[in-house]
């Protein structure tokens, strides 16, 4: 074994990670816990006291009971959320630009059934009259062609952006009047909570949302995902279904750990507004200089910024790394040929050093 | 956070737990370097070159190049296996007792779409004369009843015994015969190594082995499965199927930095021989006593033994745990009334203590 | 287009086809009234006045309000049947040689997503001690192994047996205890309603059945299979799980006329009577010989003989076709060397003169 | 048994019925050789000499040895050849308006396990610039977004027209630049046919289609489907692909006699080239009248006309059937509030008299 060689510095010594939140480690309270509970014996597959102590502390945090079921990874919380909805001939309305319909290599329609409808809106968000006129074409008795079943929306967005409170609760009340459910993917919940200032109860629930995907990896875990039901009619099968994707882990409660040090002392909102902070900062160094532009407002922890293909080119030469972001199509006029879209995320580890790194390398 | 209340010792302050190798937890040299590489930022879903790395371990292990995939659970290294090498209509042989067809809610069914046939045989391993009878029964044309597609054997099995290598060689043999794949389930495949005393090549492809589970979960890791490629044919689509059955973890270098320590100095194989040496205590223990008789022999690190039941009650009333496990048909005349089969199972985490601790309450 | 060369005659020129009763064509009067459909236009995908006619017929004939769905073959009937009473890590009993898990290639676990679970008894019928026991393995919380959700009967059997009317009730009320919904495989329905001389009702949900795959094609139709459900509440999301399995016929019109000339004037009843006369005489005549012996006692329209092996060859050599059928376990000592089990099944279309020329070739 | 009370004929004696080509019924010499084969028996399984020799006539008709699998619906021929090239991850193009996408439930999503991508072009042809850009967006190493793994073009389309050879060319080029499979949809296979005046093999693997669905159903058979291999690695699993998905008919013989009476004589060609002419009758008729026009050209069995709202509720009390059709985007300015854009279908069994009966009810 040797010491592994990860990426963590660049060659000038500074490190400027800024391609995705899951670049990042786990944070040192989330691995003290996790040696914690390596010692001992203790029953697997989620039956024990401590496991069933971790799940219930979501039942206080949403202000109401909730049946809570642990999973390895986003992908996972996503899908299997939507296989507990699911109904055959189903369709699941997200937005274009959602995880679930571009990055998950068709999970969600492999573990659920249903087929994914994109749904336009700009920066992220589902567009609501865009919604409304999508599930009007999937009524319940659309043999043919398949009937409405479940909305999902992703909070943070992809693009950085949130859902305000009334924008989740129109949602709600579009999937009430449809009769459908109402799935939040939380990869980012925390980073979302941070930004609206305002309780897990109110941004979920409260507005509608049925069924969760609450995602603790991005922000300071290294693999633990829950899927919280506010309706505990949705819950009947997912021990099976679970069980049957695979996704029951035996040694559970180190899941559970990771959990148990996330939500202690506020542990999640901190890490969440620290990252969302680092964000900030670096879109205000952006700002303030003439080169780079903004390409959206965001409020998490994600910056989206057009800036010259050369300076892009010499940032990453000295060691910065981010990714290019497609041009959305409304946008293709605002982006010369010499100018590239960057996405630039933050996360719980991102110093401000490395932020000014950045800025510097981007000049 | 409170301090996490794991089952870790009994009232009298002894820890007897025998129930199964997932209740213990994770080995201290794992922890420490999931500590070592939590820190810093490192590409995503096992694209690293520390990820690169530890897979390349795999081909000096096993003296050959081999394509390997890190999955969460024993259950998805056992489906997406199959996954791998299914064919529509396809049945799997495996063993009346085995994990795929007896402990995993139909996820070999769900992602292979194939069906588990199962074949008897003593202790756990699958009599060959009956397997090739079964396979007869599924020929290649065999439209309406399905064919042949897989063969798995688990090694360690379920009772706790082995294969040989000639056994393995043997079914080698009938796989290629009926042109069908060999998967080995290795959830303890470290067991069976040590008990065996031969190398990792020599009980997998050089006895026709074409697909291995390589599990590390149960022997002192807490999440870290490995799919192992011996025909990289079957490789081929192995990173949509993993994908797709969102096993793709993000920050998987976590669970490379399992396998990193897990193979580094032979610790796989010290953790193995350690428990495998704790059965063997126990086992000469019980057979010394009178009341106490072995199920049948085992050699890896699981003994099954028929005790008068108020004994086994007694016993639990001290605070040892254990699983009753059924009664094989072939043995119901060799079990009284008054007796009960129970299974031990010992971990790298058992210690002599114990073994003598829980020898006492049984007597 | 040349004149069909049909298997119609044995070079003696005389017809002997007792393999199945899918090798006979149709009913004239199904023919007939096929035809008679055929010109004009109509409403298509089954939503014709004419369609919903012939599936209010079934409400009649099994007093009782069901919801019908026609399908295409029997393995569509069955699977979707499965398919509506689906759980999550679902088991479904069966017979050890039911038709779902031995003939059509994995069909009912592709569609239901459940495992089919094998229960031994004599003659092609579920023992009933052993169903109790195979279900108690199988309960509602039993995460890892799976749990019941449905038993299937074959009505009758691949046997050629019926379950009696207390059979049903017995395994009907073991469905009611286990919560669990119970499916009837009816592809020879008629043939067990006419040996037990009973009523539709009193065959099926008056003795606990839930779902029925009411099959019309082995006795006189070419395609027409039915789902029909006593039980409502099954039958909410069929329309979306025919269509999604493809089994929505845009011409289903064609399917309804079928059973339509097939429900009139107890057509399907006189048919399924014939079929089991023939069977009867069949039987008679090789009970009357001195080398045959009958297998089991069968009351339908098939006859399982022991026969010489060189006898069986001769009456094929003279034209005779059947198939042979495996020696079940228990009867292993009971069939010689140079005997062999054959399956002799008569249908609708088997006349007294091939009956004759049968046993004459076979003596 | 009732005379079956079909739509045939409209309140005024004149049948006007354009809803759709499957609202007809069977052609009589369709209907004459069902009742031909229809006595005797005959192998079950699409396995007697009759069944292989219609088989055969496919690969004359294609000049090409082809490997046929009948099935019994479009959406069966449709999911199981996208069954049959499916790739883990994969996707699969067509056209926004595409049956596949628009018309099966999600059909083709559960059998073949792929995703659909809907590729936009006027007309239902796909723009050959779009598809090229929506197959980037999938190359062979996507893990996350999914790799293209198939093409499916329909001919006719969906709005009457055709891919010309040429268009055919380019696409089968992409999809061997690709790496990809190509699929054709053939539903309305022989209208396309006669309108292009060309011959199957020019217009299916001499431009590259590597699979098609041949459709019969809709031209005069009432249930006549067939895939066709011209690259005979895609057929390997197809028996087992065909059985499991509940397709394989016991009384095969009769789908094959409705393709042996189908294709005798060109009674295919002939069909296909009447139900086209009553369609260009109907064209030129709408042309003549003032208040109608064209929605855009069609050269099939398929007019596309925008009418005042009030004639087309005119003609519907006089007994006329016909569906509104979406006005798609790109025309939403050139129809008004009170027009609506309507679809009228013609087939085999469509007179001149009906049409003119069609015409003067619309004016």
């Amino acid at each position: 074994m040797a010491v592994p060689q990860l990426s963590q510095q660049s060659a000038s010594g500074k490190s400027m990670f800024f391609t995705s939140d899951n670049w990042a480690g786990a944070h040192p309270r989330i691995c003290e816990h996790l040696d914690r509970v390596a010692a001992g014996f203790s029953p697997a597959y989620g039956t024990s006291d401590f496991d069933n102590d971790v799940a219930r502390r979501f039942s206080e945090i949403f202000e109401k009971e909730v049946a809570v079921f642990f999973v390895g990874t986003g992908t996972a919380a996503n899908s299997l959320s939507l296989a507990s909805i699911q109904r055959p001939g189903g369709a699941v309305f997200c937005h274009t630009e959602a995880h679930v319909v571009e990055d998950e290599c068709g999970a969600p329609e492999f573990f659920s059934g249903m087929k994914m409808v994109p749904v336009h809106g700009p920066s992220g968000r589902m567009d609501i009259a865009e919604l409304r006129t999508a599930m009007a074409a999937f009524p319940q008795d659309a043999v043919h062609h398949g009937r409405a079943a479940a909305i999902t929306v992703t909070q943070a967005t992809e693009m950085g952006t949130v859902y305000s409170l009334d924008e989740i609760e129109a949602i709600g009340q579009i999937a009430r009047d449809g009769g459908v459910a109402l799935h939040m993917d939380g990869a980012r919940f925390a980073n979302a909570l941070a930004a609206l200032d305002t309780t897990p109860a109110e941004m979920t629930w409260r507005r509608g949302v049925d069924v969760l995907s609450f995602g603790a990896t991005k922000n300071g875990c290294w693999c633990a995902e829950a899927i919280v039901f506010f309706n505990p009619v949705f819950a009947t099968d997912m021990p099976f279904i679970r069980k049957r994707a695979a996704q029951l882990f035996s040694k559970s409660r180190f899941i559970a750990a990771q959990f148990d040090a996330y939500l202690a002392d506020d542990l999640w909102l901190k890490l969440a507004g620290h990252a969302n902070r680092m964000a900030d900062r670096l879109r205000r160094g952006l700002a303030a200089t003439s080169s780079a532009r903004l390409a959206w407002e965001t409020v998490t922890n994600e910056v989206f910024a057009i800036v010259p293909r050369v300076q892009a080119e010499a940032a990453i030469a000295k060691g910065a790394r981010f990714y290019d972001w497609p041009v959305p199509a409304a946008m293709k006029d605002q982006v010369s040929n010499t100018e590239t879209l960057i996405r630039l995320v933050t996360s719980f580890a991102t110093t401000e050093e490395q932020v000014e790194a950045l800025l510097s390398a981007l000049k």
